[in-house]
């Protein structure tokens, strides 16, 4: 996981965004994700205005810094990575798949500042925003479907940068029930079966055996079984004495 | 990479969805990484029609079915995975980074249908939705601010299950230029620097061998050493000569 001085080092640049709500996404994304600095190149105006106008507007977002050229935008950054859905046309620079590119990034953030440039929602980066570029980065997209929206390339994007390949595995499996809770609930749930009848009706010789192993097959967590006791023992009860309630 | 035949084992479920920008959203990001089968439970219906009708709507949209609770939703699913961004707040089920979640889900999705649960916009999965599920996921968000938009939790969840860890490097670097092309450059930029008088005007001793040790520096790639002399020859034959182009 990046410090919070390394996701400092990120400029996240968007180039002649034209959608508000995009750019508001964007500046969303950055946020939940922990990076601060947004740049806007060349954007359509009445809709970075309305973006920063809008009710929640973040932090990110009015804090926003706004550049005539992808030249000044990048200018403090020694590595520039342009994000394309293409990869078919010939592109002119190196073309990394956003697993293999983000560790680059995420290395150079130790020291340096890099540029994450997306381009505009209909027609991406330009060959000449591109030729500012070290190198372009794809997010793995289906064929079928390569366009990805604006603010959810980005989110995806700043993701992998934080992601953490080292997460435990979560323990799925609570502490489990020791033997003898288990058995207590076979017993029990023995007797009800001979109260209500179940067994009765339909008998074979190893109907014990088979209900223990129904019963272990469950694998209860030991703080369950207490619980599945306390249900079998009422209802045993319920059966003996026909009362309303055991009090 | 899960096959096509696993992508269409997931379920993406979103239950009481009201912004119909949010749940084409989802579908767009469904598509984007190849995942077919969307589900809405308790749509706010007007919200829900809009989405499907809006121009683009995917086939993943069109194609969506619709149910009233949460339990028609996921009945024919043997695994049922919750979001949410809630962390701090008792929940009742466990609770795992969505690098962990992600490879538990692939992996069933080897054999069987997992639903993966989205809730609304403003209150997320409500304690009740959330009962019907094996275990809860939530994206790494920055603390700061742990809320994300529908569409961009969906991607990111999405991008996470088809990732792939063991995408190679790239190699950045290109074939570099093999030494003699390498002396070629360092002749002919100091022929350069002799007739432009730079080294004339800063006299040292070891100029060549300095020289020599900056042109090595630069780590030419071979497809890039022959454009350098070319360049050079250029500037030398100009100051030789004085013409204004070389025939």
């Amino acid at each position: 996981m990046p410090t919070q001085a390394q996701l400092d080092r990120l400029r996240v640049v968007l180039v002649s965004s034209r959608n508000p709500l995009n750019i508001g996404a964007a500046a969303r994304a950055m946020s939940n994700f922990g990076f601060r600095h947004l740049r806007v190149v060349n954007p359509y105006q009445p809709a970075f205005r309305e973006a920063r106008s809008a009710v929640g507007a973040s932090d990110v977002l009015t804090s926003a810094e706004q550049f005539k050229t992808v030249a000044e935008a990048v200018a403090d950054c020694t590595l520039v990575v342009g994000t394309t859905a293409v990869r078919h046309r010939t592109l002119q620079q190196p073309l990394r798949r956003l697993e293999d590119g983000a560790r680059s990034i995420r290395s150079r953030l130790g020291k340096n500042k890099v540029a994450l440039l997306f381009g505009s929602e209909k027609f991406g980066l330009s060959n000449d925003d591109m030729s500012h570029c070290h190198w372009l980065l794809r997010v793995p997209t289906s064929d079928a479907n390569i366009s990805m929206n604006l603010g959810q390339a980005v989110a995806v994007c700043l993701y992998e940068l934080v992601r953490d390949p080292k997460t435990p595995r979560l323990h799925e499996k609570l502490p489990p029930a020791a033997a003898d809770e288990v058995e207590r609930i076979t017993t029990m749930l023995l007797d009800a079966l001979h109260l209500s009848g179940f067994l009765e009706l339909r008998r074979v010789a190893d109907a014990d055996q088979r209900i223990r192993r129904l019963v272990r097959r469950l694998n209860l967590p030991a703080r369950d079984a207490v619980i599945w006791l306390g249900m079998l023992r009422q209802i045993v009860w319920k059966m003996r004495t026909g009362q309303d309630s055991k009090t």
